[in-house]
């Protein structure tokens, strides 16, 4: 950002109220706020914080994390996992609690989980079974994480059989998505969690969708566009998570092109090399429309509007675009049914009648999805 | 049981409930139990049944509980681990987690944990993190388990750091405790199983601690004095449990005798054949005993009666009656530091005030108790 747009554009921070009772809680989005994460964290009682970051977000941004936990007057103690999708694993999460157990965090302390995604899910779920339980801090500095992974309070780290299927639902007590970290994130990173940005227009917000294809590069670039990008993510997660804490019927949702996206990251066994998460779902959203288009359900120019969209901003939208490319039809749709939105056998699908027009399919026929899966891989 | 004693006293199930609203369960104490396990969840609506034992309890009950569920149309897949405290470990729960996915345990099934608490534990934490929780079943099959850990849904494992130090909390759908299984448990395990029930006397209920002292041999035989000694047991701590869910306030008075009998078991090193549970219990509530007469809380006689009852049946009372000693008071005292029932570094202890009259006492100078421990092992 040039200072002549800084001083045009100053930055605000934006408040998102996740509405869930006696677990409520505040995603706070704006710059700075990692400067200012021992204050508040201090303001929630705890005394010691147990850090929890990974080596590429250690170098970058924990000195200023610890600085404000010291100026705060808090103790902390850091446990650094290597970067990337594997350290979602069992062996990890007993590194972290044993390195929590050993800074001696207590029931009324703070776990704080400063990284993307992985260590989101991993920090949240080492915190929630910690004592059974002590409270956790989302300080999320990947978009991915920003607009998705460090609201809703699902935690969790991958099976051999599949990624996620292990964890816990433990609400944080706060989230605070500082925009200026996005500074540092590989723009691959920036793209891929871009995906889920555009996730929330294409589920119900045809307006937010229309906003974002005007403004390609809101979320690319600092300024007030980018915080409200995030903002409006947060705020569309949030109600879905308010009105469906467990994920047990609408929260689905959150899952378009996650059954197909999953199952490509499967495929090319979670090796960021070639595909990463937010990369699976721009593709998984692609092919879902394209799915609904198949399934005569959604105007084809919508799917080309997604399509268009994505590539605008360097997202993939096939399969076909993964490196090395990806096995055979069966081999995903085998991915698909270990995944655990299967239900009895049956196949849940989110599928679209359109942008902002999306909805949970229970009863996709199986031979259906699988030869749209052959004509995606001919 | 004699077959005349058969006749004379048939044994009725008694059923107590948890009140915990959406989350409230039964608890059913009778013969016959494990038998019919099948209907009964074939009545939760279950599929599949992914059921963990360990060795010993599926070598003499596992046919049993198999026949059941085949027999009510349930698949099932069963996941056994090597019997003993140190099957409460990461490496144990992955195993048992990994087992479960095999078994495509999905959310609508159920895992079935047979066998003592450390099988509860294990599997009903496994339950708690599969697929961020799937519904379970507790068969408990040992007298502890059946009074005290299948009841309340907290579960978990060991760290290196302490016992019980990560887990979460995880109702049952149903606990099923079939007295008839108590018939093979080795008498030792017995035995420290009635200290747990001592225990719900001595808490808050001197009728119930009379009663047993009255009839010392009503845990040890079949009939329903056991039924019934089990069931108030249950009652006691279901009482607890629908007041205070996740142990913040007087949920705490269970841990009656553990804050001791834990430090002695880590002193051990959970060292089953010097120690066990129960045992470590049962000299913690006799020592809980003797320091509140100490700091002229509790009348001498109320404990020495503690002492004679718990002697009557075979029990130990004092950490000097354990297999090769124990270390040093230091060395106890520091293990106590660990114990998560620590708050910032403050000592809480659960006092009497005389038999039924257990309260906790959150702020104890640490100096006192160290100068006592000294004397329990001088
Ligand atoms: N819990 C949920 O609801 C939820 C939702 C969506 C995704 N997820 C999970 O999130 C994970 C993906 O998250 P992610 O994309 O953030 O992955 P990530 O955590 O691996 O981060 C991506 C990469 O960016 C680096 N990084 C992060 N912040 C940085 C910064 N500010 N500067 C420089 N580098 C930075 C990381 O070290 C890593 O190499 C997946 O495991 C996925 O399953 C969870
Ligand atoms: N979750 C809770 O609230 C809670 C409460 C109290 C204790 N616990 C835990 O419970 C564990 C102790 O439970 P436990 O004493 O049942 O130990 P356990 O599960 O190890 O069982 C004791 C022994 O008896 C055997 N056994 C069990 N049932 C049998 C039967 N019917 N016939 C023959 N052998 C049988 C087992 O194989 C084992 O060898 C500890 O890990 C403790 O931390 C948990
Ligand atoms: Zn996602
Ligand atoms: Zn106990």
């Amino acid at each position: 950002m040039s200072l002549a747009a800084s001083f045009a554009e100053p930055q605000v921070a934006e408040r998102v109220e996740v509405g869930l009772g006696a677990r409520a809680y505040d995603i706070l989005i704006g710059p700075g706020l990692l400067a200012s994460a021992g204050e508040r964290i201090a303001a929630l009682g705890a005394r010691t914080v147990g850090v929890v970051t990974d080596e590429n977000v250690a170098r970058l941004h924990l000195a200023t994390v610890e600085r404000s936990l010291a100026a705060a007057g808090l103790g902390f103690s850091t446990v650094t996992v290597p970067a990337g999708e594997p350290s979602k694993s069992f062996g990890r999460l007993s590194e972290v609690v044993d390195g929590l157990l050993a800074a001696r965090i207590e029931r009324g302390d703070v776990v704080l989980a400063l990284g993307g995604g992985v260590v989101g899910d991993l920090a949240g779920f080492a915190a929630a079974i910690l004592r059974r339980g002590v409270r956790c801090v989302q300080a999320p500095t990947s978009l991915l994480a920003q607009v998705d992974s460090s609201v809703g309070g699902k935690t969790g780290i991958n099976s051999v059989r599949g990624k996620n299927l292990i964890g816990a639902f433990h609400q944080p007590s706060l989230v605070l998505a500082d925009v200026d970290a996005l500074d540092t994130l590989p723009p691959r990173e920036l793209r891929a969690g871009y995906a889920e940005v555009v996730k929330y227009g294409l589920i119900d917000d045809p307006a937010f969708f229309a906003w974002l294809e005007a403004r390609p590069r809101a979320a690319f670039e600092p300024g007030q566009d980018r915080i409200r990008a995030i903002a409006t993510s947060c705020r569309a997660k949030a109600a879905v998570v308010a009105r469906d804490e467990h994920e047990t019927g609408d929260r689905a949702l959150l899952n378009l092109g996650h059954t197909f996206g999953h199952a490509l990251e499967a495929d090319v066994a979670y090796d960021g090399a070639r595909l990463i998460h937010g990369e699976g779902v721009a593709i998984g959203m692609a092919m879902a429309f394209r799915f609904s288009v198949s399934l005569g359900l959604c105007p084809p120019e919508d799917a080309a509007r997604v399509e268009r969209h994505l590539e605008a901003v360097g997202l993939p939208t096939s399969p076909k675009a993964i490196p090395g490319g990806v096995g055979s039809a069966d081999v995903l749709f085998g991915h698909m049914q270990q995944d655990k939105k299967v239900s009895r056998g049956r196949l849940t699908f989110i599928l679209a009648r359109g942008i902002g027009r999306s909805f949970v399919a229970k009863d996709v026929d199986p031979a259906a999805a699988l030869a749209f899966l052959k004509r995606e891989l001919a």
